[in-house]
């Protein structure tokens, strides 16, 4: 790879960090089910996903993971603490993270009032909803009220449903960087077999990332061997060491 | 509350972080378990998660990480990478972290003889589940290779059946404190109507935690009120205080 070569392909990787917040993730009540599905998004758009915290509803602990994360990867996306209630206090946070003021977002507001028109009134804990810090964009989805994006930060809901819908909305604006392509195989035996050769193999294939995934079946160990890469061609030369290694084992230990 | 009271209250705080290690949780290819079942077991008996990370298979954030748990909880918990092959780099990481040496473990070796006797020859690659940095000890369960512990930090599997009986094992010896209590109740309405009435009862029971969780069935929105604390009077008067406020809000907004 050239000089000219190695500055291109750096300038194409783009990276994230997640903030998870709340307290019902770290005490057990509520199982995460948003960094599995932010994950998968953005490995689709080709955007590495570098570091994930889970913090509680504390502002401190809020603001300094979102300076952190915002300062070291390309995007950071949180979830949770956007609802009207006492312990949703993301937005208040996310505005002192940055250093900047926060109130109601008329837009945000408009939106409230054509949802809840006809149904509910509009009270001051939901018009909590629609304080949003100064200079943000809001995220729109078809449903719900908004999140939005501040610098860097894009700040979605913690109900599953409603992440998902701003994730994809989020995706459609967001530049991807070139997508990390993948290839798995089923080694159908133990890791303690094809550790050695799947070393050399990751040493002779420096541009590919090798992953082995042990599990166990009817009491019997086997490993499924993940190789990731962005250029096609450093892929399947990879992968073709790797079925070759793996014949050979399989017809060793049969 | 006295000032005794006090020291003697926050000496019952045991914290912990957790560390999640592994590239499969961050491209979403596994949906992590672990972080759940941590926070369950920690609950239980009484140690408070306050943090969890989860960082790629690279040595420099995996000791980074280690070294800002471990110096700001009572314990830390990490997950994944102590397998034989060659992306399992936790046991070396965490020897870095704590600028010690790493060797087989007399006792780890002895393990996996037993382990592989009459099934499988030892090589190079299973002895490296061994590998053990000085001064740990080790975390043994009933099937499979240890985990250790070093300084404040447990060093669990990947695999969700064998960190539980890691985790299992380390809660026997751990010192809980004194346990958060917790009750719940659905106020069968949405957030916005008992966000104001819910905030005052925060501010007037402040040893409580008051959680306000919103979820929808049937497309009617609703919300689980979780309050939890240490004492269980106070737990018992924020809870009355909530029952007679949802009971008010059900009876305005039936």
């Amino acid at each position: 790879m050239t000089a000219a070569d190695a500055t291109s392909a750096a300038a194409e990787i783009v990276t994230a960090g997640m903030l998870v917040i709340g307290d019902e993730i770290l005490s057990g009540r509520t199982k995460d089910r948003n960094i599995g599905y932010v994950a998968d998004r953005l490995t689709e758009i080709g955007i590495d996903l570098k570091e994930v915290r889970v913090v509680p509803d504390e502002q401190d602990m809020i603001v300094e993971a979102v300076r952190a994360l915002s300062a070291r990867w390309t995007h950071v996306f949180t979830s949770g603490g956007i609802g009207p209630t006492h312990d949703d206090i993301t937005a208040d946070a996310i505005a002192a993270a940055f250093g900047v003021g926060i109130d109601h977002h008329p837009r945000a507001v408009e939106i409230l009032k054509s949802r809840l028109a006809g149904r509910a009134e509009i009270n001051e804990a939901r018009l909590r909803m629609a304080r949003i810090p100064f200079g943000a964009d809001l995220i729109e989805t078809e449903n719900g009220m908004p999140g939005f994006r501040l610098g860097n930060v894009h700040v979605m809901a913690g109900v599953p449903a409603v992440l998902q819908a701003m994730m994809d909305e989020v995706c459609r604006t967001l530049k991807g960087g070139r997508p990390m392509l993948s290839k798995t195989l089923d080694a159908e035996r133990g890791e303690g077999l094809v550790a050695t050769p799947l070393a050399a193999i990751q040493k002779a294939h420096p541009t590919t990332v090798i992953g082995s995934y042990p599990y166990e079946r009817d009491g019997r160990y086997a490993t499924n061997i993940v190789v990731r890469a962005r250029d096609p061609a450093a892929l399947d030369a990879a992968f073709a060491d790797i079925e070759a290694m793996i014949a050979e084992v399989r017809a060793k230990y049969p």
